[in-house]
């Protein structure tokens, strides 16, 4: 059986590193919000799914990832699921730890980037909290990028196995996470990622390792892969680059 | 050997849903920076062992624990790793990885308490965005708290097993991190803390139960649980609860 992924189908959004590992290990999926509706398809039946009441484990919110009996919901948790089905986990209990460990810190540079353009509700408007995500991203720009990209330099300089994989001399779903973080930067903050990764030359030969692998870069060419917009999570604002 | 415990000494902050699960359980721990400096204590050496140059997997930030050859950081990843040695994890696949699932859940609602009064920038003084934070405190009071709580409530609610605890009939660190939740959350907004928490009586119950464990009890009562503050997460701000 394929593994059914539910996710907002106009974005890359979290969803974007489920897509990544499955499209990586070359897994059979459907992502079901992008089919028709006639095929249960579109953001009402994801919407309907999300709320059943049936559903003693609904998830908080999309994604979600069905396997048969499975239902498990927030991404880190899929692909802490997924990880040794698709070989994407690191071999042993302490690499699958030192991954997910990896994948967590990634959420959190996820979320704060998020939040440059959201810092007071994710209820309102960006336009309505522009003045104080101007202020937010200058501090997201300055210190935290710098600080997040630095440490992953960190871990793959210090790796035992070489500087080509965050954990042991495999790809895991956490080098995938960390390619898409820094394809995301790259897209909301042109100028504040450039900065950052001269000085983290690892982080940027990791990137464009997992671009030209062979299903990555297929995937990446496909029409599956959804390009970065403004309703994501990385939003390309001008006034909030610098 | 005990567990290591790495965490700020002085607030209870992420590093309290590590403490709740090793204390709940009756585990043999250190909680190695509330020792005298002089047996390795203190927040200097807390800042040494995070920036160690010889540790091939330092954290990004505490908490992070040490078992033997295992250096594992972020919060919900060391509960991954001690929930079955501790017995916090469910029985089975599936509702472990339920259990993780609800921490990551827990784990968002957490930090968005913390930006509550840090919106802009966590190198800045609560003082210096205090117009923001009011702004976003009165989102996450509206908005995010009765979100949050209500559905917790429904995975109470929806358990086949009762709604005594989150997952299946045993005592998980799901169960525990949301009593550190709820307690926060009490300490911080306690208005708006109880408006929604009077929606949710599963979520009432499991807070009540779990306070009335005989070792959580003890914990609580204890020198060892430190109390809120203003330099944790939660903060108790008046002009950012109402």
């Amino acid at each position: 059986m394929a593994y059914q992924l539910h996710y907002w189908p106009t974005i890359q959004g979290r969803g974007e590193f489920v897509r990544l590992a499955l499209e990586a290990a070359g897994a059979d999926y459907v992502d079901v919000a992008r089919l028709p509706a006639s095929q249960g398809g579109g953001e009402s039946a994801l919407g309907r799914r999300l709320g059943d009441p049936d559903n003693p484990r609904a998830a908080f919110a999309p994604p979600f990832l069905i396997d048969g009996d499975i239902v498990v919901g927030q991404t880190a948790a899929i692909l802490l699921y997924l990880g040794p089905k698709l070989g994407l986990a690191g071999i042993g209990e302490s690499d699958g730890l030192c991954t997910h460990q990896l994948q967590l810190t990634i959420a959190d540079a996820v979320a704060e980037a998020h939040d440059t353009h959201h810092p007071i509700s994710t209820g309102d408007y960006y336009e309505d909290q522009r003045d104080a995500a101007v202020q937010r991203a200058r501090a997201f720009r300055e210190a935290r990028i710098p600080k997040f990209l630095s440490w992953f330099e960190q871990v793959l300089q210090r790796n035992p196995s070489g500087d080509l994989h965050l954990v042991g001399d495999v790809l895991t779903y956490a080098d995938l996470s960390l390619f898409q973080l820094v394809d995301g930067l790259q897209y909301a903050f042109p100028k504040a990622a450039a900065r950052a990764l001269a000085a983290t030359p690892s982080v940027v030969k990791l990137h464009a390792n997992i671009r030209r692998r062979q299903r990555v870069h297929d995937y990446l060419q496909s029409p599956r892969r959804i390009a970065f917009n403004e309703d994501g999570i990385f939003r390309r604002y001008v006034e909030l680059d610098g």
